[in-house]
């Protein structure tokens, strides 16, 4: 599934093969949390350069259901993108969306923040749901502790994490062939996740069990969730050396530019954040030369291009006047023009990673890259 | 500026020549109040057939500033449209949206809907926004008297906007050449606008006052703002017969499909309208089979298009169970694919009507069109 072409430094170049075509790593996985990309067509995703798309197993449970995605063919049929998707398992989700949790051996009980009602969630459950979305990769039902949880509970949380884990690769090669409910005849990929908190040996631990279950691919979990980042970094390398090579690496849910550009240099694959989509709706805007607040009053009267070195509709067709205009006066095309260069910032930055080592200089890519985004 | 091609009964069918290009008549102007459609890139709307777009004066004026527009080089630049562009002249916004206002002889003082700012609007500065805007028709300031004005209110009104009409016409006719401030160096129309309220006699005295002035084009203003629709189609016709033949007349604001298609059959060549782009943020979407209200139940599981004959993106690349789903989850996506539809189904049955009066069976089209469109 995952083949290395080159490496530079620990930063590795790869392709990862997926029912929906092949993936060059490393690779930025844009947001479709409810099965749609915040105002933009798939078509224009892929127009950006956008490979995969991430779509949330817990918000398309909610709504509309899975038996309705699963009924118009799959989530790629229902959201019209030929291209591979990931599904998270919903578990992120139950923790830091849902009201009222209660966590059982068997699953995770939890109250919708849509309309209330008690959804019990289990790792087989995480796993058949994703089946009927026909996702290319699925990931498996993890709990995830917040940043300052004590050593006790990350222990604890973590026994669950790999019980759940290892139940849910049962249930996932059990029925990945022959369910009559799945949704694709491909086989799909399962991704475990290394859980541990801020603790190096829990880490390893955590990781070595998910390895001994053996999986296509290993996510690292639980991390930008308010530790510094030099903590975070330190983790990634506490884990990082205990996954094997011939797998891809996944770090959810990070993060910043520099976060990519750092991650990438300890030997991560794979990622996907908000932050484009999100910060490109409150006019926080991504460019070569650091970020731009679009809403700032020196951009009244200037009718140069956001970012001169992108190629995006938002950057070639317009200028920063009018994309403080359309900010200001709270218009849709504002959403979808900033959203749209936002992602194109992601991809772009991640087409430059990919070149920088396939060229054995990653290195200096990542001291020029740093040195001309302001933050 | 004017041309007829053909008629069928009443129903015209011509050419309006602009300083940014040919429209072909009847035509429908799509929306973009603070310059921008709603959602939708100004190409887009070019490639559904949309040859004009309709921008607000009152709007452009608070915000960005119509000065800040035209250091940009104009509207058409500013917004990256090169096709035509009407103005209103902000009469209808002050009274509609604006707090607190006084009427005076000179012009009108009003209190700005986002700020509170307190702002003097003169015939004069109506007209010197637009050209500051690079409009390529205008329009006067006029006062559209509510549709439940008595008649002594409605004659007093008529008479200031006859006033100011002349006013904007002579200040118009002074600066559209040489004013250092303007945009264009093409010259620009200049559209009259008939009121006179529910009253068969004033609309002909206004109609026969704006025609001894002489304008490049004649607006029926003060409709649709809750009268029966009857009442609507009656003022239509207690006007037109006095409106030369060789001018293009607009019916302002209005309206639905149904009430498009009765005013081209009295004469109408111009039409604009909130519905399309308003109701499609609402779900309330226009199909060749009728109305379609999205987030109804009976889509849920839908996997036909929202309608069979229409081949913009909407349609043809998603369904209605889809189409729904974006709706409830409230994503952009769905305000852009709703409004891009609804826009599609407007220039489409303006396509239609233009079609039919070439082939002179304008009165069948009518009737076949409103035996099949349910509301």
């Amino acid at each position: 599934m995952f083949k290395y072409i080159q490496t530079s430094g620990k930063a590795r170049r790869g392709t990862l093969k997926t029912a929906h075509g092949e993936i060059q790593t490393p690779f930025f996985m844009t947001i479709g949390t409810a099965g749609a990309v915040k105002g933009l067509l798939p078509s224009e995703v892929r127009a950006l350069g956008g490979q995969i798309i991430l779509s949330n197993t817990y918000h398309l449970h909610l709504r509309p259901g899975e038996d309705i995605v699963a009924k118009a063919g799959g989530l790629h049929k229902f959201m019209n993108w030929d291209g591979p998707i990931l599904t998270d398992s919903g578990g992120y989700q139950v923790f830091s969306l849902a009201k009222i949790r209660k966590l059982k051996d068997d699953g995770v009980e939890f109250q919708s923040h849509l309309n209330g009602e008690t959804i019990f969630l289990t790792p087989e459950k995480a796993i058949e749901i994703q089946m009927k979305l026909g996702s290319d990769i699925m990931m498996v039902l993890d709990e995830c502790p917040a940043a300052d949880a004590d050593r006790t509970y990350v222990e604890k949380s973590l026994k669950l994490t790999t019980d759940w884990a290892k139940r849910c690769q049962t249930f996932f090669i059990k029925n990945r062939r022959d369910a009559p409910w799945r949704v694709s005849t491909n086989p799909s990929g399962l991704f475990g996740i290394v859980q541990g908190g801020m603790h190096h040996d829990l880490r390893k631990q955590s990781a070595q069990q998910l390895v001994d279950i053996g999986f296509d691919g290993y996510a690292i979990g639980g991390l930008s969730v308010g530790e510094p980042n030099a903590t975070m970094y330190n983790m990634i390398d506490a884990t990082v050396p205990h996954l094997p090579t011939d797998k891809p690496r996944y770090l959810m849910g990070v993060g910043t530019p520099q976060d990519i550009v750092e991650a990438v240099e300890r030997g991560i694959d794979m990622f996907d954040c908000v932050l484009p989509t999100r910060n490109a709706r409150h006019g926080h805007l991504f460019t070569s030369q650091g970020i731009v607040r679009i809403k700032n009053e020196q951009y009244k009267n200037d009718f140069t291009p956001l970012d001169p070195e992108c190629q995006c509709l938002a950057c070639t067709q317009f200028t920063k006047a009018y994309l403080r205009h359309l900010f200001m006066a709270k218009e849709i095309l504002s959403l979808r023009l900033n959203t749209l260069h936002n992602v194109a910032f992601y991809l772009n930055l991640m087409k430059q990673i990919r070149a920088a080592i396939e060229n054995d200089r990653f290195g200096e890519f990542k001291k020029e890259f740093l040195d001309n985004f302001k933050v």
